[in-house]
């Protein structure tokens, strides 16, 4: 039974012993390359939303401090594994070193972005991040990090700045999967909540793709709105609190097939299950999602619906979410609107 | 669009406005019965099986301890919902008052088993559980309970014990959520984690019935082995520590189609995806589960797998679960061992 656990990184797990490197306190960025590890020079870090919301309300979004918060859980842990949110982000960098074992086909030099999660990337930050200021999710930074066997990465594409390339890959497994769910269920209502952030928009785009015909975008400000209105993802925009559920209840009005919740933020659980049709699907990508408020949600709103945990991980989701952005300038719009152009 | 939010009782939240009753922190079980609502006269209460861990946890199994917390708790709150699992349980009793509106079609007099969770049932307790002695999950006690409009509840059955009828109803989810993923997948193996609990061997039952024809029970201990082999529910018996990972892995062998998680301890999720052939499904049931812990370890592992929030409510759950215990003689035996005969 080895095939199953082996490239998964076990000997980079310094406590507790036996779990996984997500599961893991801590790991060992430092010690030498194994045979099938490829060694990464890090160049810039792109923390979870969520996460990095949790930082800056923390610190009541000083700069400094949150730069030495991110420092000190990298430090400690090996990996920038937010405690409190449980979550961490993705990473850029140059290919290092490869191990004569490794099976990724990466070679030295080549520009790469992890598609798993830095909560299991063994991390040493090099520079103390002086050339951040601590405001926004993007990270530039010298260190360096390690991928297992099994880590998959992609190589950034010649045709995107950096920071877009790093912002479509940290969110890629939510439009692959809003992809396979609207197929498989040949839905034609989907709604998703948070629809002008990054895995928002990219969902409504994949949603588009997939052949929804009614496209609900939810936004939290009349500013929202008029950012996705203008990007022209979705055919109807609604604003609400994704937390007050029965404003997203009236807001959505006649309830869709497929709800897919984006918003980074923790209680969005009941709007989405009351926007969503018996029978049909919710998609939870949020790193904010509270499983016991999506279980007990449901059963309190005998509420016939099939909830989904976001698995960042589908098959060919690099690649779709690139096209996606590359076709959908709609798409490109709201990124440069946040400020990841 | 007031049909979507009548009947969830709104008006029993008294902090914070706005929110559903299960995302409430304190509810107002007190005042008079609204025309859509039910009182019960409470008799009984079962705690979710994670949150009575807690408990029992923190204070180290003292069962005065144990039994002044639970009363704590919902004498705050006005609901027996653990702030540290966020996990409930239900409720038994007998119908007292049926407001005129009411659409449950419940009689006064009639003995009923609340299928919602206790986390968003109004509760107020009368004999400060004096009945108690704060060891094992049912409680007996006076109170009152409200249900809402569209609170759905179960008549007791005539032929079984009240006892195990509160078990069978307290799960029977899982089982109703385990037959319907089996049928549409046709999925032939199946692995329950935690199988010779009340969920999981129901959930042991259900997949038999639906088809699987390779059925893994895994455990904790020799002594669950042993019981859950003399039960006849599974095709193999693997002993393992569910939230070791490679255990898990080692224990289950080739991957299955379909993992159900009913082990009530955090954790569980890394070694449920491992034992996950691509393309399969992972159930969690356990109220334990971490959504980040899954949704991250799946993306970290490259696992194709999808993961569903265990959803309470599935139509006609409790009458499918007490059909398979009624017709499943080892179901019925592993109840018994576990103390709710």
């Amino acid at each position: 039974m080895r095939s199953a656990v082996v490239g998964l990184g076990l000997d980079r797990v310094v406590e507790p012993a036996g779990v996984l490197p997500q599961a893991a306190w801590r790991l060992d960025p430092d010690s030498a390359l194994r045979s099938d590890e490829v060694a990464l020079r890090v160049r810039r870090l792109n923390l979870d939303a969520a996460s990095y919301r949790q930082l800056a309300d923390e610190h009541a979004g000083n700069g400094r401090a949150i730069r030495e918060a991110v420092l000190g859980i990298i430090r400690s842990r090996g990996k920038m594994h937010n405690p409190v949110t449980g979550s961490g982000g993705m990473l850029l960098g140059t290919v290092e070193e490869v191990g004569p074992d490794s099976v990724l086909g990466l070679v030295r030099g080549q520009s790469v972005v992890t598609l798993v999660s830095l909560t299991l990337t063994p991390l040493r930050i090099d520079d103390a991040l002086q050339n951040w200021d601590g405001t926004g999710e993007q990270v530039p930074c010298e260190g360096r990090a390690i991928l297992f066997g099994r880590s998959i990465a992609a190589v950034l594409p010649a045709d995107l700045p950096e920071a877009i390339a790093l912002s479509v890959f940290d969110v890629c497994g939510a439009p692959a999967l809003v992809d396979r769910v609207v197929r498989a269920t040949d839905a034609r209502s989907v709604c998703v909540l948070g629809a002008a952030g990054k895995s928002g928009s990219l969902s409504l785009a994949a949603a588009r793709r997939a052949g929804a015909t009614r496209l609900i975008g939810l936004v939290r400000t009349d500013s929202e709105a008029g950012s996705l209105r203008a990007a022209g993802l979705a055919d109807e925009v609604v604003v609400a609190d994704a937390r007050d559920p029965l404003a997203v209840s009236a807001a959505v009005g006649e309830p869709v097939q497929v709800s897919v919740v984006c918003v980074d933020v923790s209680g969005c659980e009941h709007g989405a299950i009351l926007a969503t049709a018996a029978g049909g699907t919710v998609i939870f990508f949020s790193m904010a999602t509270s499983f016991a408020g999506a279980a007990l949600g449901a059963e309190g709103l005998a509420a016939d619906v099939r909830m989904l945990v976001g698995n960042g991980y589908t098959p060919g989701h690099a690649d779709l979410a690139l096209d996606l952005y590359r076709s959908s300038p709609g798409v490109a719009q709201l990124f440069t609107a946040r400020g990841h152009a």
